[in-house]
């Protein structure tokens, strides 16, 4: 038996206040990991899915994957000089973000297709991880993988210690993802779900590989979150994780399954420690996401008042908002 | 220390008698798990992929799923009375199958649509369950679920006592196995990769629902399996079974990763138990892979020699067939 000091101690959650949020989190994974209860999941079923951006690590002034784009545009522009006078590149390669994304998203396909393609997986996957150890947040300066959420690394590990499989269900490049992913999150490269281009095994050189084709395979974002869900894990998470419009159909699949189920928004609230932003935001906007979670009662992460720190960087300043 | 009677009775793989293809299999084994050995391989990457069709269950007279197409146009008759007099499921309902050999891909194709889409997965994976349950085996009498290697049921169980994750790679559909693999298998939903059709999430009667569309998605064979395997598992597994030309690309993508790799084809040797076919069957054809794995060296399983039974039914009648 623990003893009220001893359970402190032993929060799993520490980043996080208490609170609602937290209350439900802690009350959903006992009621299903307790033997005998009604709600009771054996540990196969027990899947937990999770969106990347926004809700796992920051996605803000843009998509992380978007400045990684933008290094090797830089980093290939000497192979093509072209690129000097042609959009969007030259935009990229100016610095006017602004000119970029007046292109729309034909303009960024075709930044994504230039930079994501033409080299081998794991030609891909090395290019990943040598930028991912290096390239700095344009504001904060940090490494990107330090602009990863405190409270949910917390919460990816409570999940697993209670017997969970915790996919990351992103509208972010698989491969992108993959390289990091485990040493991140924990999270290994077969439980990574995302957007994919098309890939082709071939011989190059004599040896076997797998080659990046310049064609979109899958866009893993609203409705093709629940099918990408299906198609990878083949059974019905309990438990996901989302902050925008783009997660409400992975939410709603959830939400339709039998038993006990959590469905979960990570509110952008704090300005300060990260970005507030929710119905408006041209990235990660959470409108009707926001009204339909408020309408059935799901879980909303507000995260000003329900996280003690946002970053592992943060000053710890627990402060008790909920009474 | 096991005495060598102990050992007998420990045997992990009691159905394989002695001899080159054991020996290649308990060998790797014992490296990529021993720690200190220069082959060891960490848990995570300890991945085990297997073909379905002909490696882990029969594929004789003709594919499984292909019995439960036509046993689904029958099903579904009364509701298309065209179908009397449109081919290829007139030729269905006549029994002759010849005629509906005849219509070539096209005619499979029209006749996987007809009867594989248009529910929801949830009504599809109940179908399959029902008929599993229930079909036969046309020449066995037996449950296509009785019709799976007795040895490869051991493998599979020895490989993840050993920590390797174990994975199904088909061409047969991928929401065709899964209602049946964790039970019949020991492998789960998330850990069976197949061919694929197209689905869409929607709402029916205000519930969530992920619809079959009858279009492809992608066909799980030859070169498409290493392209799966890096879609699905996003690392290079250490180990591959299968048992024809459908599974070659497979296993030369395994035989190219670095470290101690292990590549093996069942040989349909025997007549007797099982069936004999290889470099000129129209099913599970083995011909170019069996010059590949001569000339490499991988490791080629003679049901007739190498299996103490084929099934759980045959009669335990082991031999020392190798000195």
């Amino acid at each position: 038996m623990a003893t009220a000091a001893f359970a402190q101690i032993d929060d799993p959650l520490p980043s996080w206040n208490d609170g609602p949020a937290k209350e439900a989190i802690v009350q959903f994974v006992k009621q299903v990991t307790t033997r005998g209860d009604a709600k009771f999941v054996p540990p196969a079923e027990r899947i937990a899915v999770f969106d990347n951006d926004g809700t796992l690590w920051a996605e803000q002034p843009m998509y992380f994957q978007l400045e990684f784009a933008f290094d090797r545009v830089k980093a290939l522009a000497p192979m093509h000089p072209e690129w000097k006078q042609k959009q969007p590149f030259q935009a990229v390669l100016e610095g006017d973000f602004k000119a970029v994304f007046s292109g729309g998203k034909h303009a960024l396909l075709e930044l994504m297709m230039a930079t994501h393609t033409g080299n081998t997986t794991e030609q891909f996957s090395q290019i990943v991880e040598d930028w991912i150890a290096t390239a700095k947040h344009p504001k904060t300066g940090r490494l990107y993988t330090d602009m990863v959420y405190q409270p949910m690394l917390e919460l990816l590990a409570y999940l697993r210690a209670n017997g969970f499989k915790t996919y990351i269900v992103s509208g972010g490049g698989i491969e992108f993802m993959r390289p990091w992913a485990e040493k991140v999150y924990g999270i290994p490269p077969e439980q990574v779900i995302g957007s994919s281009i098309k890939t082709k095994f071939e011989l190059r050189d004599g040896r076997p590989a797998i080659v990046r084709l310049p064609e979109i395979n899958f866009i893993n974002d609203k409705a093709g979150k629940p099918v990408a869900i299906n198609h990878h894990i083949g059974r019905r998470p309990i438990a996901a994780f989302g902050n925008s419009d783009g997660d409400l159909q992975m939410l709603q699949w959830v939400a339709s399954g039998d038993g006990s189920t959590l469905k979960v928004y990570i509110h952008h609230t704090d300005g300060k420690r990260e970005w507030s932003y929710d119905r408006e935001s041209h990235i990660g906007r959470l409108n009707k996401g926001l009204d339909e979670a408020n309408a059935k009662g799901w879980t909303v992460v507000d995260m000003k008042k329900d996280w003690v720190r946002v970053f592992a960087f943060d000053e710890l300043r627990k402060v008790k908002v909920h009474d």
